[in-house]
C-alpha cells in the first residue's frame, strides 16, 4: 500500500517507511502497489494519474466533523486524530487549526516562512535580507536584517501561542521543524498527513 | 513653516494644520515657506528638491538615542518623543519600536496590511481574498476568505501584543487607523511624524 499527498508544489508518497518528496517536474517513481491518495492541486492529481493506473482518491472516504466550509483536504487529515489542541502545517502558507474533543472548531492561514524574503523584498529594496530562521527572539533587533527575521517569525509564532493559549500544539510541514523550535513543548511529526492517510488508508481497506 | 515627510510611496506637508499627501507621479503644491524635510527614499527628495528651491533636510539636526544601526529617519522622528512604550507606524511596512526612558530599545518591521492580498495570492488562487479590516478575532474562521483575513490581522497585531506586554501602545501610519481598531485602549495619532517634525523644526529655528 502506497499513501500520496498531493500539495500545490509537491506530491508526497509513503512506501511503507520510505517517504518520496518530489516536484511536478520530476519523473515519478516506480510503484507496482496501489496508490491512496488525497489533492489539493488539479494538475498535481492529474500527473499522478497520468502515470499510474491503480490509483484511489481516499477524499470521500474521509469523515471530519467541522463547520469549516470547503476546509483543504490536507488539513482535515492533519487534525483527524488529534483529540484537542493546536495543529499547525507550515508549508507555502501555514494553516493553524483548534480540535476540541475530536472536533474541527475554525483556524486560519498564515504566509509560510519561505515568502517573506520575498514579501520584504516586494514592500522596499531595503529590507531585501535573508530571512535567518535562528533568529532570538527573546531580545528585540538592532538592525534591518535582524529586524524582518524577527518580524517573519513574530508574525508566524505569536498568532499561534495567541490561540494556543496552553494548549497542546502540532506542529508538521516542510517548516514544521523551523517553527516547533520556537514553541517550547510543541509536538513535532515529521510527516504528520502521510502517517494519518496510511491510518485512514488501512482501516479503509480492511 | 512647512514640514514634509518623504516616504517610499508617498510625500506628506504639513502647513499649520493642513496635510498635504501626494503620491510621486501628482504635480506638487505651491508653497513660499522654507521647506524642512526628512527623507527615507532619494528619488522623493529629488523630486522636491526639483520643486522647491528653499528646503532643508532636518536628519542630522535630530538627536535620538538608540543602539540601532542605521534606524529609518522617519522611526527616529516617530519615537522621539515617547518616553516608554511602544511605537507602530503602519504603512507599507509596519515598523514596531520600543521606548524606555526616552532610550529606543529595538524593534522590527511586519509585512503592511495593504500587502497581504498579495501575498496570499501569490502563494495560491485558492487563497486570493480581499482582506477584511473589520474581521473579529474573537471566534476562529470557518472559511478560507475570513481564515485569510485573520492571519493578516493577527500576523500583525499579536506580535506587537505580545511585546507590548502592557506597556502603553501608540499607533500612526496610513493604516494606523485599522490597527488601533484592533489594540485596545491604543493612542492612535494620525499624523505623529509630521506633528513631531513641526516640534523639532520649531526649536531648530527658534
Amino acid at each position: 500500500m502506497i499513501v500520496c499527498d498531493i500539495g500545490n508544489t509537491n506530491i508526497k508518497f509513503k512506501q511503507k517507511n520510505n517517504i518520496f518528496i518530489l516536484s511536478y517536474d520530476e519523473p515519478m517513481p516506480k510503484f507496482d502497489e496501489k496508490i491512496y491518495y488525497i489533492s489539493v492541486n488539479k494538475r498535481g492529481e492529474d500527473i499522478l494519474n497520468k502515470h499510474f493506473k491503480n490509483t484511489q482518491n481516499l477524499s470521500h472516504k474521509i469523515t471530519f466533523h467541522t463547520k469549516y466550509n470547503s476546509i483543504g483536504i490536507d488539513r482535515a487529515v492533519c487534525c483527524k486524530y488529534i483529540k484537542d489542541g493546536i495543529v499547525v502545517d507550515a508549508g507555502s502558507a501555514v494553516t493553524v487549526d483548534m480540535m476540541k474533543n475530536h472536533s474541527h472548531i475554525g483556524g486560519f492561514i498564515l504566509p509560510g516562512l519561505k515568502m517573506y524574503k520575498n514579501i520584504y523584498n516586494n514592500i522596499s529594496t531595503n529590507l531585501s535580507k535573508e530571512i535567518n530562521f535562528d533568529i532570538s527572539l527573546e531580545t528585540l533587533p538592532l538592525n534591518t536584517a535582524d529586524a524582518v527575521s524577527y518580524g517573519a517569525m513574530m508574525a508566524t509564532i505569536s498568532p499561534i501561542l495567541t490561540i494556543a493559549n496552553n494548549q497542546d500544539i502540532f506542529v508538521t510541514g516542510g517548516d514544521g521543524k523551523i517553527v516547533s523550535k520556537y514553541i517550547k513543548n510543541s509536538f513535532y511529526s515529521k510527516d504528520l498527513i502521510l502517517n494519518n492517510l496510511e491510518k485512514i488508508a488501512k482501516r479503509f481497506v480492511c
